[in-house]
């Protein structure tokens, strides 16, 4: 039975790197016999643009048909202005928590290649390599009551609520446990225990859950604290757990380490491996059309794809070395580029590690 | 008339580096003829051990009778076992609530003699100047409905609320514009105003206000790229304006960039510029007792005191003048050591900087 995927390329810069993720997709499908087929539908701003919803129902039905989604990026400026209820990121946030994808994957790692990108000293970031796993589909992401109202004196009130239950914190906790297993065995899960409830009740079930895996070593850090170790020390972490508002903080920072938002993949799963992959930067609205976006953060969600969804893990193997080829062939967009370096487009790196494969 | 600061030592290191201010503001005291008089009360873990409340009523009616208030840190894991509502953190929330601290002044300024302690690239980071303006009484801190319940199916279910008002906003958006005017008239307002609501109010009130002051630039970030961005460029930044949570998380980043949080004070002001002050580092109850902890984030948290609240500019850069001439004669406590330094005390520390008043 073919393996369907739904590519949804949304806005921005989200064509141009999802066009060179599926040059390298298509590439291995044939050449080790995938058995992949791709369907494309439209989300965020390009939907809403085209249906007036940023998440049509269509859309959504292929999703939830499809084995993988593999996702560019949404939103823009010049949907900015449109009510919440209909905003880009909403197309984004509805997939994720209509296909339940609680368990979002952002790895961090380091290329060798690219130590002089970074702003952090070579000796502070060199060899880094840590994973966040951020819970996705529920915190303040989610939570109820939310909105703006007028409250009886007359002035306009804005109301968010984080909430989480236990089942909700142990599913992303087992999932963090896991991770840790296959890695250093190191997990560090990330609240405000000291301020807020909610995280309390978090860093006990992390606790709880922790005594299912005896050789993982649970460790606890305040979000203040854990952002600044990010910067401080942050080779000190193996695998870190969080809430969804502060895994979508922490990752960022963790990707600037990297030297480029531009490098890093994400994956969101299910209970049962069905994922969606995106990379973690946004649509860049500023670049976008101008064929010179980093697509490798693309390119590695694929691999990320193949490996944790469609149990492929030569082939998502096969794709990492090859940015690592193109890596060491000098090649570099312009966020990566430094002195000595060939700088290529959009199109040009994606040529590079198709050609590396 | 007397002008009364309260002394609030609190935990851990708290009563070494408060110690050390007090030194040289007893100096101060004496050789300027400021007319301040100290006394002390029991605040955070003290206070609880003492009396059973991290925030006994005498220790408020001191706060609020006094014209500012000294803090040191509060908090350690002796108390975490504690019920929320009588933990140590209590005490200092309670009092910026209590005494309407709404606008937390957070300054990240990289010393030049430090720009080697910083984990950035010196290019990156040096000649850093940049000021967090943090609302400090509102948001999900405080926000009710708040707890940990049972719900109907049997499991525990947390929250918490971030709520802001347009008035919350609206002041703090003014103490942010004024701040920016005295420095290079840049405001960023931090939100996630693409998934929050409350903060979707925030972004309305802070443009709003910002027409008050055209001849400040505002500009708006979502949290996420501004964890990012001060990674990556943090010089693109004169102040920040932002709630509660994304406060706390951005200033922790901003001070590690400066080579060491304990390098960095901080103000926390009502309407009328009364103010507690206190360093933005936490109890550190690792090192607490050694006699290694810096006191200069807490010394110029008295030179801040002094600016703002005591409307005596020339005594605080008396104070800034001495730290820098302090930084200048190689002394350095553990936390900003480098090679050819002189490692010195906690209050071999607080020597060289009475020294060179
Ligand atoms: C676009 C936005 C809704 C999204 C988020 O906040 O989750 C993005 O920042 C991310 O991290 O994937
Ligand atoms: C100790 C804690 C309650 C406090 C906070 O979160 O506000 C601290 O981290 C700070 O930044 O002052």
């Amino acid at each position: 039975m073919p393996k369907k995927i739904a590519v949804l390329a949304g806005d921005g810069i989200g064509p141009e790197i999802v066009a060179e993720a599926i040059k390298v997709l298509s590439f291995l499908n044939t050449d080790m016999n995938l058995g992949l087929v791709f369907e494309n539908a439209l989300i965020g701003g390009a939907a809403y643009d085209a249906f007036g919803t940023p998440l049509p129902q269509t859309t959504l039905n292929l999703c939830k048909n499809a084995d993988a989604v593999l996702l560019g990026a949404v939103g823009g400026p010049k949907w900015e202005p449109l009510a919440h209820a209909i905003r880009p990121e909403r197309g984004l946030l509805g997939i994720r928590s209509e296909l339940n994808l609680f368990s979002n994957l952002r790895p961090a790692i380091l290329y060798p290649q690219l130590v002089d990108a970074s702003t952090l000293k070579p000796e502070v970031v060199s060899g880094l390599d840590l994973m966040i796993v951020r819970e996705l589909t529920g915190g303040i992401y989610f939570g109820q009551p939310r909105g703006v109202h007028v409250a009886e004196n007359g002035e306009k009130v804005g109301i968010n609520t984080k909430i989480y239950s236990e089942s909700e914190i142990r599913r992303i906790a087992h999932s963090a446990f896991k991770i840790a297993q296959k890695r250093h065995k190191k997990l560090c899960s990330v609240d405000k225990a000291n301020v807020l409830e909610v995280t309390e009740l978090w860093r006990s079930v992390m606790t709880e859950v922790g005594k299912d895996y005896p050789d993982v070593q649970l460790s606890h850090m305040y979000v203040d604290n854990a952002a600044m170790q990010l910067v401080r020390a942050p080779k000190q972490f193996d695998v870190i757990v969080t809430s969804n508002m502060f895994g979508d903080i922490l990752s960022d920072i963790a990707a600037m380490l990297t030297g480029s938002i531009g490098m890093l993949p994400s994956a969101s799963l299910d209970a049962n491996a069905k994922g969606m992959y995106e990379p973690i930067h946004g649509s860049a609205p500023d670049i976008a059309g101008q064929g010179i976006a980093n697509p490798l953060a693309t390119i590695l969600s694929v691999a990320m794809m193949l490996r944790y969804t469609f149990n492929q893990p030569e082939a998502a193997e096969r794709i990492e070395r090859a940015v690592n080829s193109a890596l060491d062939s000098k090649v570099r967009t312009a966020d990566i580029y430094s002195e000595g370096m060939t700088k290529v487009s959009t199109s040009g790196m994606g040529d590079a590690v198709l050609n590396a494969l």
